[in-house]
């Protein structure tokens, strides 16, 4: 970990760059899967299957047998119980009332949120099954009230899924599992084919080959939770931080990916100290310890003199996960604008966002907190406008709508009101 | 106008389908332009506007001196007034408290939307000034409380821009407006240049061009507002409707543009006739006649037996603008799922909504209000999530982050929860 000292703002865009992705070189091939799923349907998922997986799948779908009997140990279901609790109680509380505005006397205007009808769900296979994000887009769309919620999500090379993984699309009560990964899997999603159903909005973490995919599907008319880039927490601490926890939480950021980018901004040199000797002790110990080690590598740590300068780098990094741990809360709650998710206080590691909370870990990196949500229980749902006009309303709108009409040169916007005010002065 | 009598819904998707927009053989020049404004900035928005709109302009932003001065006539200035006031009720009242739970004892999350900080819109020229925009963009963005609101709209030949646009950004308190129009107008709020500022998302209608630079601009990091698509109009009614009034809206969606669509859905033979006859009378008078009549041959009346067919077809097309004329308004209300904004009755013409009951006019087409949201005062904020665990908290939670961090093979998350919990016993 580099350590930079007081950094010139003019600096920031290249101090504070993350780490590239080549998304752009993928679409041909994406562009190529794409074409071929929606000519082929299931035929072509297969075949990717088979190339990628290295498996050949008979049926597409999890079985509902396979599905309803797929089980965790007793611990991990009780853990799996109280997250899922957690998530929904955060998430129901999201859910608000229609707002209904009487702009003038007879001109009722109101907005009314509904469920996206047909959302599809991308869970990562690997090594380590993330079952997790499961809990995190399931638990929203149900509430949200999405009619028809489907799930893919890679096989191994035994055609299988991790049973943590059906597990808890079980307890979400998603119904339609589909065997299918990567690029194929988005496709599919796409289009649809004779298995799999097509969504209008797709949701989940993946690879650089999903990411890119997700792009490609918005331009063919679906809609994606957000763009994506590798994790990234940025710490904010000062003295009353703990430097061995301060480490932990880096240390976890960094041992999701080799892309993963971690950023300590702190103003006390002691601290900073501490935490890269707790950060070299604690990395030992750690299983995913060489993909931890190239992500620190892209990790850097800011000493700045004061509380002005952390803010003006967090709100210019714009990180997914920031931790902030300083004896003056308030200011800095009251400065950050740029954040997917905070943390707040020595007691309040990322990894609890990351499952238990309640808040939502999927959230928006590569400083897109700057302009996109993480997801919410809006992501699952669209706003439509209403209104209704009395005839006495619109006596009264009808003569600045004509006007305005008017100006803009559409004289048959301005007909439909001057007939009916007509009307009713015949009337 | 074609008339189709109860259709089979196998045949939707070819009967309901829209004109086509070629927006992908436009990626080469938009690419191309965009290369451009990134390197060179101002020069290259000059010379493309030299180019485009022929005119060589000196400065790109209007002075702050035609900006103060520019003015309207009385009556529209009240008119303007009026749908402003409107147009502020409805998007103030969509500002919703933070919404805050406590989780689990000592597991406090909350979630707080904050002003999107860079914001750009983008109004077209042409011949109909569309002012009435600026008012459907500027108002939300100024109650979100973005602090830096950039203004692009083309010049005309003379370099100058449409006097009641200056008045409308000046009305609603923006004070950078620049004469740039098109793909380049987009590039530059993209990327910034000497005197336009980048920014983070983007609004605005604008012809194909300017939808292939938007779609470009989200690879560039930028958001943007929604796709778009052309315009277009449901209309849903029975016996009880107005042929004349529903004539009348029918020729203002029409009057938009030849690639614009109309829709009229009804369960009655005679309503169906007497709109015809009703739009061959109207049409004769209009302005934009031609440009109406090429809009209706992209049109269709469908017949239909039933209120259940009816809503099936509109949930399918999922229109901008849905005209509601209904003896049973209340069913129709509790099944309409999929539509931008929805007008009630024979008293609401869509033209109240494109200009001054209050809802916002920028809205999803293609279908896209299958999954995306019109524009609301939300469309210029993002969500934050906060979480704030105590000690007690932690403990209660902790062990439930630990098994599930180790169940995703995440260690390192684990153990960002266990030393807390150890050095808490350890106290």
């Amino acid at each position: 970990m580099k350590t930079i000292i007081n950094p010139d703002p003019k600096t920031f865009k290249s101090l504070l760059s993350r780490p590239q992705n080549s998304e752009r070189e993928m679409e041909k091939v994406v562009a190529e899967i794409f074409q071929e799923v929606k000519k082929k349907g299931d035929a072509a998922v297969r075949s990717y299957t088979a190339l990628f997986d290295g498996v050949q799948l008979e049926t597409i779908q999890v079985s509902k047998e396979i599905l309803e009997t797929a089980t965790v140990p007793k611990k991990l279901q009780s853990a799996i119980q109280i997250a899922k609790q957690n998530i929904e109680a955060f998430h129901r509380a999201q859910n608000t009332a229609p707002i209904k505005v009487e702009t003038m006397p007879g001109v009722q205007c109101w907005q009314e949120k509904k469920p996206i009808e047909k959302v599809g769900l991308y869970i990562p296979g690997g090594t380590a099954p993330l079952f997790s994000s499961i809990l995190m887009l399931a638990i929203p769309a149900q509430i949200a009230g999405c009619s028809e919620i489907v799930l893919c999500t890679p096989p191994n090379s035994e055609g299988e899924i991790n049973p943590a993984i059906l597990y808890c699309a079980r307890v979400c009560g998603i119904t339609k599992v589909f065997k299918v990964g990567g690029i194929q899997a988005i496709a599919a999603m796409t289009y649809g084919t004779e298995s799999i159903p097509a969504v209008y909005k797709l949701f989940g973490p993946g690879n650089q080959y999903v990411t890119a995919a997700k792009q490609y599907a918005t331009r063919q008319g679906v809609a994606i939770d957000m763009p994506a880039g590798p994790s990234e927490l940025l710490v904010c601490a000062d003295d009353s931080a703990n430097a061995s926890f301060i480490a932990s939480d880096m240390l976890s950021q960094a041992e999701h990916g080799a892309d993963s980018q971690v950023i300590l901004v702190t103003t006390s040199q002691t601290l900073s100290a501490e935490v890269q000797t707790e950060i070299d002790l604690q990395l030992n110990a750690l299983a995913r310890k060489s993909i931890a080690e190239q992500a620190l590598e892209n990790s850097k740590t800011i000493i700045v003199d004061s509380k002005e300068e952390a803010v003006q780098i967090i709100n210019f990094y714009a990180p997914e996960h920031l931790i902030l741990v300083s004896e003056d809360e308030p200011y800095y709650l009251s400065k950050i604008v740029n954040a997917g998710s905070v943390f707040l206080g020595n007691y309040t590691p990322e990894s609890a966002g990351d499952y238990a909370s309640g808040t939502n870990h999927t959230l928006p990196t590569n400083g897109y907190a700057k302009q996109y949500s993480g997801v919410t229980l809006d992501s699952f749902m669209k706003t439509m406008s209403f209104q209704k006009i009395s005839k006495q309303g619109l006596e009264k709108l009808g003569e600045t709508i004509e006007i305005m009409a008017a100006a803009e040169g559409l004289f048959a916007h301005k007909n439909a009101v001057s007939l009916r005010l007509k009307s009713q002065n015949d009337e």
